[in-house]
Parts: structure tokens; sequence; C-alpha cells
């Protein structure tokens, strides 16, 4: 395993110091920031996330600013989903996509009010491409990232620490929506979302001068339930089939391709750019698509690469991300793979830089 | 120093495997693309590449390739140098700004035919940008990021080795020019360029297939001119004063502020979009600029976040690069200084993560 090179370009977030204090060991790189990968083991963390509640540092989910009176006909273009019933107060998971169909980016869009919205990305300069409509349209919007740095509550005691913290009203948002809470007489939107399926809220820390007080705060409320800094786990979101862009997908694929086709509302999705080019793949579907893939395997190295789905000789996909699940006693994986081989139950060959194992093809994630 | 973690989106390339093998012990990650930083040591390869000659994978140079009767139009459109007298064979630096005049990204252009181009980027999507553009404005373009992955022979000894691998003609190519050469019947792009200040070349590797079979012919054939691999080196590239987007300007700078004044033709760059922006900056210059920082220091840390520059307590600029110096004795910085404390000579503080060190305002680079 090689080390990683500090450098201003790698950004450091605003709750840089609490995760070094907490020990990481690794990092990748995410919307050009440091995004912690492992503290203690993966394993470990992944236990922990399942029993217990941490405190992730996703500042790298960066925020794409959208206001002004066109802000939200700009955002309807920019995705194939629905957005006219959007109220105030709820997040939207939508796939963005360009002129083709292929994918840009798969954000939450929070919708803060009529004429201001934030776009909380995944790992690609998405506003590049915002503002570049923005500019080409001419319409009357202001795009900016602001400072505004996400912080995750992820476990099953979530709901605990964070009305320690915020009040008892956090516990009823309900899932995608958002509310805003006081902390230290700052107002922050807390939304009940995040990149696990262990339950858990993301708070839109707005200010980097407030990250390590909430930080510290969140440690100190949770010390009986053993609170801990964490991060998105390598093993977890595969059992839970959370797609990662740029992982499992890509500019490639479309989104009915990524297995986003419920988020595309093609017919109604007036304006959206992309639309045109997802009309037919709407009404006829995909021809490959992503799956859930089981590995027969007692020990994977890492997915540093797609992995070659075979079926006797013959390329029919490829294997994207996966890990050892301790819990499912298998490799799990997320793949694509053609219409002729996604079949629930269709037995395959992944080929690893480490050799080949049996894969076989699931009807669904695991978790 | 925290390890880096795998996953298919920090893309490998098609040299990651001769990159191992040369037993690679760090990596940054540049567009979305594995960028190796160190090999032996940081000082040691700062050493060879000042003797010898070095084989660097800078594949995550990837090119956003422009094609189409609007092409040149198009990339006028970005980058407020004006491109009316550059021929099909050269290579120019261009900065590219967004409607602000604030910088998107520092690339090189590469001008295949009229109607053909290569921007060959620095670390940010650009190509989001150049697509939102070109759809915006309706041109008549294609825009993609082709399989085409730079790999860099850089170093004193480079004319030598290129011409063993690629015959005398390359010796012949000037600055910033490039021609076509072949390598086992496929013909790539040399251009006499790269990311350091001990000259040499980048071949422009079209299909990853070809990618191993150059590298290890380069390396068999400057076996007695020690050849090793190699990759941008932290402290050479700051003695020669070679900027890095996302470390010495960000989107927050204008071309001016980041020194890049001479490349900025404002007043006959029609058609670029920041130019409205950038007129004034361009009449009057900027209030603060890009400056060689001398450190009175014996080692450094890594320069991992901005370091803030003081005169007296009061903050007059900071530094984005920095590195200790075996060859000039001291501490070697790039930095952005207000004009107030930007004369050659000015005696400033610098504050890093490990305490303050004496700084000096240069009027050059040290190489």
């Amino acid at each position: 395993m090689a080390l990683i090179s500090p450098s201003r370009r790698l950004r450091r977030t605003p709750f840089s110091e609490g995760v070094e204090a907490a020990g990481v060991s690794a990092y990748t790189v995410y919307n050009h920031m440091l995004l912690p990968t492992v503290f203690a083991s993966v394993e470990e963390d992944y236990r922990h996330l399942k029993s217990a509640v941490q405190v992730w540092d996703v500042a790298c989910e960066r925020q794409v600013e959208v206001r002004g009176p066109d802000a939200g006909k700009l955002v309807q273009m920019l995705t194939p989903r629905d957005l006219r019933g959007m109220l105030p107060g709820q997040c939207y998971y939508v796939p963005m996509v360009d002129e083709t169909g292929g994918m840009l980016n798969d954000p939450v869009a929070v919708k803060l009010a009529e004429d201001r919205w934030w776009i909380s990305i995944a790992d690609s300069d998405l506003l590049f491409w915002v503002k570049g409509i923005a500019h080409g349209y001419r319409l009357d919007v202001l795009i900016d990232e602001p400072d505004v740095s996400p912080l995750a509550v992820q476990g099953p005691k979530s709901d605990e620490l964070m009305a320690r913290v915020f009040g008892d009203g956090v516990r009823d948002l309900r899932f995608f929506r958002f509310g805003f809470f006081d902390f230290q007489g700052r107002s922050m939107v807390v939304a009940r979302s995040g990149y696990s399926k262990q339950g858990g809220f993301e708070i839109y820390v707005e200010g980097a001068d407030i990250g390590m007080p909430l930080w510290t705060a969140l440690m100190e409320a949770g010390r009986d339930l053993d609170v801990r800094a964490g991060c998105p786990n390598g093993i977890e979101r595969v059992e839970g089939g959370l797609l990662s862009y740029g992982n499992d997908m890509t500019r490639d694929n479309t989104p009915h391709e990524a297995g986003l086709g419920r988020f595309c509302n093609t017919a109604t999705a007036i304006g959206c750019i992309g639309r045109d080019a997802l009309l037919r793949v709407a009404k006829e579907g995909p021809v490959k698509q992503v799956r859930a893939i089981e590995i027969g395997s007692t020990a994977l190295p890492r997915c540093d690469r797609p992995w070659r789905l075979l079926a006797g000789v013959k390329q029919v996909g490829q294997v994207t991300s996966a890990a050892q699940s301790p819990d499912f006693g298998c490799g799990v994986g997320i793949g694509m793979v053609r219409m002729t081989h996604w079949d629930a139950g269709t037995e395959l060959i992944v080929e690893t830089q480490d050799g080949a194992f049996p894969a076989r093809v699931r009807e669904t994630f695991w978790i």
C-alpha cells in the first residue's frame, strides 16, 4: 500500500483536526478534498458502524449553490427527475446528465427555497457544468461553492446522539427531509440522510469556524454511546447497494444503466437537457444494468480496477466495487451486467488481479 | 502519514504496472487518476532528475478533445490568450477562465489541425465547462476525453534517450512544438515540454494497449543512462516556479494574480468569455500576485494547507507550495502576496503548522 502525498490541492476540511486526532489511517480524494476511508480497520469500522454511532467528515460532499429567479428552472435542466412537486424542506436524489444522457454526477438536491438550492455533489466538478449551462443560456442565477461542509452522524444510535446535541426535534425528521436546528446559536440544515444503511443524519455545517466545536460536542455527548470517528465503509455500502459515482457508474452510463430509472421522469421532466437522448432508453430499457454480485470468495483483493465478468470466455459485464463481507460470509460486489446475463441466479466468473472467483447475479443487495 | 485507499474511481493508468514494479511509495490524485509523487524519496528523486533521465507516468494530464468546424472558435472562447497566430504543430500554455475571469484550469492547448485540438488539462474537470459552453452556445463541435495518456521523459539525458527510441528527429523539436513520431508502427504526438526545468519531452500515448510496450522500451534503451521511473518533483518544481492549479491558484484567482498576465492578450482575444471581467485587471494590474518566497528554514513540514504570510501581525499573503531545497540550502516557496509587500527583498514571517519561519520575497524563482 502506498502513502498519500499531502498538498493544498487535496484540501483539508473543517474537521481534519478531529479526524487526525482520532487516528485516521487512510484517505481517498473526493472533490479535491480529503475523505477518510479507514480508522481502526475496514472490518472493525464496519462492526462499530452497525452497532453504535459514528461521526463522519464528509465535507467533500461539496455544495453547488444556485440562487436567483432562474434557480428552479436551471436545476430542472440538469436532471431527468421531475422536480415540479418538490417543496422547500425536501431533499431529492437527482441523477444529473449531459445532452447525451451520460451521467455527470448523482447528487442530492436540497431545496432551501424556491430561489435557493444546494446541490450536494458526488465526485466530479459539477459546478463547471452548471456554470457553463447557466452562462450559455444566459440564466439569471448566481452559482458558487459556499463554505458548507457536511458532517454525517450514522449508525443505530444516531437519533439518540443527535437529540442530545440538537434537541428531540431531530427525531421527528422523516427520511430525506431536513429542518433548521440550532447549535451554539447557529442555525444549521440537518437532514435525515447519509451514505450508509444504518440510519442517521447529515448536518450541513455553514462556516468552517464552527466545524470543530460541533465535532467536539458530538464526541463528548456520545461518550457513553461509544461514538467514534468513522467514514463511509467499503463493505457496508456495497452490502447496501449504495452506488458510487466514478466507481459504479461514469459519464459513459445513463441513469437507467445505473438502475436509477425510478428517479427519471423522462416524459414529464420538461426542460431537462438530456431528455431527448434518454427518451428511447426510458421506453425500451437499457441493455446493461447495475446488479448485486455475490462472489464465492473467502478473501478478496482491493477492487482498484474494473473486474471482468465472464460467461465462459465471453465478457458480459464488470464488477466495479467489491469487498469481503464478514456478516454474509461471501464477497459482495456491485457490477454492470449485460441483459443476456443479468437475471438473478445467473452463474458467472469474476476475474480479479489475484485470480478468478465464481460469481452469481442476485435479485437484491444484502441490506 | 496516511495511506491512499485504492478504488476504481482513482483510475489506474496504462503505465501503472511499470510504476508499481519500479516501487512507487506515494501517490496523489489528479483528474480522478493516480499520479505518483515519490519513488525512493523526494530528495533522492530530485538528485536523480537533475543528473540523469526519468520516465514519468503523467497519464493524469487528461485531454479534452475538441473536434469540428467550431473547434477554434470554442477554444478561443475559453482563454484570454490570443490564438489567432497559432499554427498546427504548436502547443500554447493557455489560462482558462470563467465569465468572472476566475481560473478554471491552466492547460496546454495542442493544435493538431484547424478543426482538432487537445486541451491537456491540470486538475479540474474542464471537460464539464467546455461541454456546457458548447451546448449553451449551440456550437458545432464534438467534445470528449480520448484514450490518450501522456508519458513524460525529463532530465538532462532526455534527448539521448528519446533519440534512441524515436530517432534523431526528436532532437530538432523546438520548445513547445510537437511532431509525429513512430513507435512500433504507431504514430505518436511528441512535444518538447514537461513539468520540470531539466528539459525533456511529453509523449501523447494514444491507446492504452501501447503504454507498457513504450514504457519498457524506454527503460531498456536507457539502462546505461541510469533511466528510472520518476514523477513531478515537489522540490524541483517549486525551485523552477512551475505553478500548480489547485495549489498555487484556484478559481478565486485571475490569471494576472497567478503571474500569467503575459499569456493574456485581453485586448485582442475577441470572443473570450472572461474578457470583459479581465479588461480592468489587465489595465490596472492585480492587487496581489504570485511570488517566489525564500524561507529561512533547515527543514519544513509538508505544505498541506495555505501558510499565512505576515508583516508584523497583519496577513499580507499566503504560501501555497513549499519544500526544503538541498541545492539552495533554504526553504523554497510559491506564495501570493499583496502589492504592499510584494517587492523583492521584503522580509515577512511565514506561519506553518510546525511554527513560524522568516521569509523573504524574491525577484525570480531559483531555476
